[in-house]
């Protein structure tokens, strides 16, 4: 029996979205389906960007028809000022996931790069290149929002992979 | 010639969001229109819970059609763990209003108090008895994050009585 799941990863922000989509074939073998990132604007007013944000988030979601999807959560205490236009824009990813009635997950940046790595401040080039490993990429994903978009999908895979939740079919494609 | 303009007045927060609805008449004049909080239960996830925050707005934008959206925003320091999801529900908010192309503003609870009451640390309830006076009526608004929504949409309209907006009837009804 395969359990392959679609994994629909998100690395949010109100300036740039990175989005990253993966299936998980199990024993920890990915296939890259897509990735990229909504960009919106400055001289939009800050409503404007999120709706931008939400419109293309429900396309992309239609589009790829993930079973779950993946979302950094915020790191408190490292950006204040970026707090609350992250949280703006996650807010609004969260709620557009809800409509479809996708589960969702969080883990902090700590977490994706400890379950990559091994180790949880890992710089961001090593999280990528185990990233483009794991993928059979020969180069990284690119631009670094969309690799941590995969980084975060790749670490809900390993996460949820032989877990309750798979054995169970209470997630599966 | 007059210049009603109906202001709608929101107090963001995933568990429980304030609304109030004032039409400002002019000379610092209000008629209340209405006022209520959208609650969403605890039990439902958060991406369930900013969903009918959005929807139960766009219901409310409809009914009470407003001509802008005036939002608390966040005082980062204050609460610090609560930040977030006030955040990921004012997203939803001004996602809402963008949908409508409604023009948002926003105050901090200190430019509410210090407009309202000449003093930005007032007591909350000095604030309420202010906004009843306002509205002539005889009893402050409940709850209480009713009666902060209204008293930001008061704020914005004394804020924009006599200025610029009006008077080259950029905004008006």
């Amino acid at each position: 029996m395969t359990n392959t799941i679609r994994i629909f990863g998100v690395d949010p922000g109100t300036a740039t979205t990175g989005y990253g989509v993966v299936d998980s074939l199990g024993n920890d073998a990915y296939k890259y389906i897509a990735s990229g990132i909504i960009q919106t604007k400055k001289d939009l007013n800050t409503g404007e960007r999120l709706k931008q944000i939400r419109q293309d988030m429900l396309e992309l979601i239609q589009e790829y028809k993930p079973s779950v999807l993946v979302v950094e959560s915020i790191f408190f205490f490292k950006n204040a000022k970026t707090v609350i236009p992250v949280a703006q824009a996650k807010g609004v990813i969260l709620e557009a996931a809800a409509s479809f009635n996708l589960a969702t997950f969080e883990y902090t940046p700590m977490q994706v790069k400890l379950n990559l790595t091994g180790f949880g401040k890992s710089e961001k080039k090593v999280v990528q290149h185990i990233v483009a490993q794991l993928l059979n990429h020969s180069e990284i994903i690119r631009p670094d929002d969309a690799a941590d978009a995969i980084a975060i999908a790749i670490c809900h895979a390993r996460m949820s992979l032989s877990s309750y939740l798979v054995s169970k079919n209470i997630i599966s494609v």
